[in-house]
Parts: C-alpha cells; sequence; structure tokens
C-alpha cells in the first residue's frame, strides 16, 4: 500500500487554462466509458491512439493497437449477452499533470458497477488507472494506460 | 445493451467557454442532488424549469410542473422518516453536448446509495440519466429528465 | 434528514473564474484523498494549513494541526497494514461557494470503498463533508474539516 507513486500536482499550465484542461478530460472519460460499457467497440477504439498499449489485469496480456481494443469489447459485449450483465466504469478522483505540448499525464480511481439482468446492482471491482493522454488534432486520445486493481494488489 | 444511443462529444463552443460550461454544469448537479436528498422540496423544484417533464422509473407516470415534483420529494421525505433510510444521489460520467444558445444536453450515470438509520450503506440502483438543461436569467434548469435503470433494462 | 444546511449555489465570481476555481478544487480533493488512501503522511497533512482543525466521526475529538494529521494517517496505515484493507475515499457532488478572497466554502459527499486482500471491495461508508479550503501562496489548503456519517445520522 505504502509503494504507490502518486503523480505530481504540480502544473506548468496559467491557470485559465488548467481549468480547460481539466474540464476537456473529465469529459473525454466520460464519453470513453459510456462507450464502453455500450460496446461501441470502434467508435470506443478511436479514443486511443493508434499504437495505443492498454494493459489491464482482465487480460492476459497488454493489448496493442486500435484493432487489438475493438475485438475485446466485442468479447465483452459476446459474454454480457450471454450473462446478462450491464457493467458501468466510473472515474473519479482525477488527478492531472499537463506535461509538454499537447500531452498528459493523469492518475485516477476507476470503479466498475455490474447489475444483472432484474438483479440487485453492486460494486464489481475497485481500480487504479494511469494514463498518459496525447492530443491529436485538437481530441484527447489515450495512448498508455495501466490498470491495476485492488483485490489483486 | 447495444442499442444505447450516446451523445456526441463534439461541441462547438470555444475552449475557454467549453470548461467554463462543463464546470457550471457540475456544479449544477451537485447543488440539484443535495437538495434532492435533503428533501428540499421547492429549491430542488426550483432548479426545473415551470414546465419541466420527469420522467423517470420509479414513478407510474412523468412528472410535469415544479407543483408535481415538489410533491413527490414530500412523498420520499415521509417515506424515508418512516423507514430511516438516508438516501444519496451521485452523478458521474458526465457527457455535455452544448447546443445552440443557452441549452445543453446531458447523459451522464447516476448512483443511488442508501444507509438505513445505525445500518450498513449500500448502491441501491445503477441508472442513467438524460436531461435538456436551458440557462434560464443566468441560471441552469433541467426542462427534460429521463432516467432509466440497470436493473429493469 | 431535514435539517441539513446546504451551502448556498449562488457565487460572486466572473464566469469565467468560476470555471477555473472548479477545476482547481476539484484537483486538490483527486490527490488530497490519493496522498491519504497510500497513507502518505507527512505530504498529505502538508494539504491542510498548519492550524487546521479536523472533524471526523471515526475519531473520538477533533484533531487539530498538521503533526496530528501525519500522526492519523500513521495509525491507518499500521492498522490496514495488519488488515490488508485498501481503502478508496471518493468525494462527489463537489458544491462550492466562492468567499472572500482566497477562501472557499464545500460541501460534498464522501464515499469509502475497501478491498480487504484477494477480497470482494465494498461500499464502507456514506459520508457528507464541509470544508472551509484557503488559498496560500498559490496552493489550495483545508482549513477547517467536519464529516458526518450516514450511518450515525
Amino acid at each position: 500500500m505504502t509503494t504507490e507513486t502518486l503523480i505530481r500536482a504540480e502544473h506548468p499550465l496559467p491557470e485559465a487554462e488548467f481549468g480547460e484542461r481539466y474540464a476537456q478530460v473529465q469529459q473525454f472519460y466520460s464519453h470513453q466509458m459510456q462507450l464502453f460499457d455500450a460496446h461501441d467497440a470502434d467508435r470506443w477504439a478511436a479514443t486511443f491512439t493508434e499504437d495505443a498499449v492498454f494493459d489491464v489485469p482482465t487480460l492476459d496480456a497488454p493489448v496493442r493497437g486500435r484493432a487489438g481494443l475493438a475485438a475485446n469489447v466485442r468479447r465483452n459485449r459476446a459474454q454480457q449477452e450471454r450473462s446478462g450483465d450491464q457493467l458501468r466504469h466510473w472515474i473519479g478522483m482525477l488527478d492531472i499533470r499537463p506535461g509538454r505540448d499537447d500531452e498528459l499525464h493523469t492518475r485516477c480511481y476507476a470503479l466498475v458497477y455490474v447489475t444483472p439482468r432484474g438483479g440487485t446492482s453492486k460494486v464489481l471491482r475497485v481500480c487504479v488507472m494511469e494514463d498518459v493522454l496525447v492530443r491529436v488534432r485538437g481530441k484527447w486520445r489515450t495512448r498508455h494506460r495501466v490498470v491495476t486493481r485492488d483485490d489483486l494488489a
């Protein structure tokens, strides 16, 4: 528990830009997670860069690139259509560290809620998510993501 | 699960205005939900337009107008005073789409937590909330709300 | 339930400053809570003013000053290393009321999630948190905090 590496809170942006940037990142994650939960595979994959690395504990190995990301969402969709579970991914406690130019490092918490069809909702997982975001043609994209699960820590 | 209609992420606002708008909407929902959970019926109803439509699965039919909205909160208050439950409504994953002039479409997740008096807190419901917000004399108001519950989907 | 005192939503800041301020406070809490959950005692204590008052229901009496705050985190660390529990504190429904100069009053909800080592995550507590924040040499600091728990209300 004591070895967690937190990102530095300092940011070199002028005040007005920090507020704008923070809102953009919140909007970005909100849309990205809604696409994920709706199993909108291609639009979700497009929120990552072409060469993105996606390293999460539910996968055996990191996924690289949009085709692999989209395939992962299609597997989720098939699995959840069988099980009847609706997942919802929440991001919170978003700590951002603007870097050089159009790059950002983020560290946040991620919760996963599950609701079985006709059943009772519950918290499924509590995670920490660390991203490198880059801005490509005016839009934020995830270039690198590492997720760790509290239950596997 | 695959038929969910997500709102478009594109927004026509200049950068600085988007950040300002996003913060205003977060502040608006925070205050609106705190009023709701405190059963402050009239002040909560005043965060809706006079002709607002409120369509939620816990009600048999959509409520229209502030008097009906306030009456609904008073029923909640009476019911929760009997049961001893404290509810807390959380908004997250807020996706906003600024429209023409002083209008906004939002799509977000809503969680409801319940704590029985002296008891153990738990997640009660996981919902999706879609609003049309309008700005009236400088203040955001909900004109139309549709909530769906994951357990009833 | 009906006696809760909500803060006023009105704020005297110009629009662009409100958005900036709101983002700063979100960033502040995100970082503060991540430090708390990582048991980073001194850096967490440094997010409070030297003379801060910290009044939470898990402590017998309010803690005053940074040394006491840091000691409290070290006790948490020792306790959680024994139990194997990982706690995560989430802030949401953040309602801010800018005051005079570099001072802010906030009222928000706070959730605590717990994950036992190798076990199942769950909601541990639902709380309401009220802070007075001040800006010292360009950085927000908590000067006064009162937390109430829904299960003890």
